[in-house]
């Protein structure tokens, strides 16, 4: 009675946990919570509207929220970019001090090929504020938050911390730089990107922005 | 060996009530079942084409119908209402015999803020049949279910028993009223209303709505 | 602890099965994945823009696709067709050897009523290839892949092996027919239908195409 009570209690924390998004851990970067894809580098194949991207570089395709969306396990809820190396630029929905990134892909079991999925990655944040007038930024600026390589044998959303998060300073801004992916020549797919990390309180955060 | 049947068991059980729509019960108010927003109180801030209304307060927003749909635990995927205090009314997909309802906000381990849960709460019923003409209806007519306050400690989807099943009136509308949320001042989220109960016979229908 | 262990090892994985699209298993008919609907017998109701369909009898429905796409437990998130019988044809992502099809209706604990379920079923597939002039196909050339009766009190996901996969040609056109479902006079909703199986290598399908 008692490994009973025990089972069913594991069961209910980890079905909880599942049902929170999978992970049970906030994303700073999700569409539906404000985060929003503001570039990235070229787009694959003949993406809906992909016309508006080429004209305008600085501008990210339609379809680029896909990252910043729950994939529930189902191939083909990803964006594609060109090649196997390029980057994606999201402006989180608040400034927060980063603790963690989540890259996540198809699950193996119901994959038809994985040889999209980002290998060698880092990710980088910096504090853009309002000045959207520029979207692209001092690389000075720009504080490296975490490198990792995306492990086909791990499970399908893999999270990394960030890796000095005491050091860190308030970002509401972060860039994924993928360097290879795991075979395809011609693309490379991001199903999600979720960053986790906790509010600054307010006064020190205005001390910051002044 | 019988310990690991057991907890298989138990799993699989649990698991079947996950993907069941989280609880495993029939929800009357559901969206894509044939539940309808009919009226609410103000919606807060630029919620999309609120234009329309504003002209017309009789009609419900074309994004009130997310609070009968499933959240998936992401944050962002709820209606929001002006204050701490407010109304929505549904008409369900057919008439009923209410036994419970269910409020669910998101889960705390991904919310960024619950400040907008609503609180103390109370949920009517009546039989509104097909006289849409005037969706105001007296208020002698109406039937309290029950009167809950949502817990933030509980689980995120919190089920509340019909006060007197029993005596119950079959009804086709509901009407969920909020005094209060827990704390924010401006506005207050319904991520989803559920409306569980049994189907009368046709023929005890028939009695009734002569 | 050895049971704990066991136990967490058995939730983690169920789970993770939940969470790769319920079954674990690569479906080559997802929507997402690039599968179609190519044909059906005619829809029940008033489907949005059913009138194209009623003047073009080779076209599916818009709202075809939703029989390739996940249902989330949600009941409604189906496709109705006319009657008690009736078919679907499905172009799959890409040929494959059929091993199995997995047909899925709402689950009993969260549906209105299951009489709309299909229940005596035949499935068939062929090698359409680029020949997309002419639909319609000689029947000669479809292969039996299996016949099955969906059971209401078995989990909502069914999935049937293919009779003789070994001797199956290599197919990317399936279709369904079902002659009787489960009580309904009007109509007959399919929820979800999948296919599984594996990709041919390159070579042995060249020399089957031509
Ligand atoms: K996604
Ligand atoms: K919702
Ligand atoms: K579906």
């Amino acid at each position: 009675d008692q490994i009973r009570e025990y089972a069913r209690n594991i069961i209910e924390k980890e079905i909880q946990r599942h049902a929170a998004d999978g992970l049970g851990m906030v994303d700073y970067a999700l569409a539906s919570g404000g985060g929003k894809v503001m570039r990235h580098s070229e787009p694959f194949g003949k993406v809906t509207g992909s016309g508006s991207w080429l004209t305008n570089r600085n501008k990210a395709h339609a379809d680029a929220a896909k990252m910043l969306r729950p994939s529930f396990g189902e191939p083909g809820q990803c964006f594609p970019l060109k090649g196997s190396s390029g980057f994606v630029q999201i402006k989180l929905r608040t400034a927060i001090i980063p603790e963690a990134v989540t890259l996540e892909h198809v699950a193996k079991s119901v994959a038809y090929d994985r040889s999209s999925a980002p290998k060698h990655c880092r990710v980088s944040g910096w504090l853009q504020g309002q000045d959207l007038t520029n979207p692209v930024i001092d690389t000075e600026k720009m504080f490296l938050l975490t490198e990792f390589t995306y492990d086909l044998d791990k499970s399908s959303a893999q999270t990394f911390n960030v890796l000095d998060s005491e050091a860190s300073p308030v970002v509401d801004t972060i860039r994924l730089d993928f360097t290879s992916n795991h075979g395809s020549s011609s693309h490379t797919c991001i199903y999600r990107l979720r960053v986790h990390g906790k509010e600054p309180n307010s006064v020190s955060m205005m001390a910051m922005q002044s």
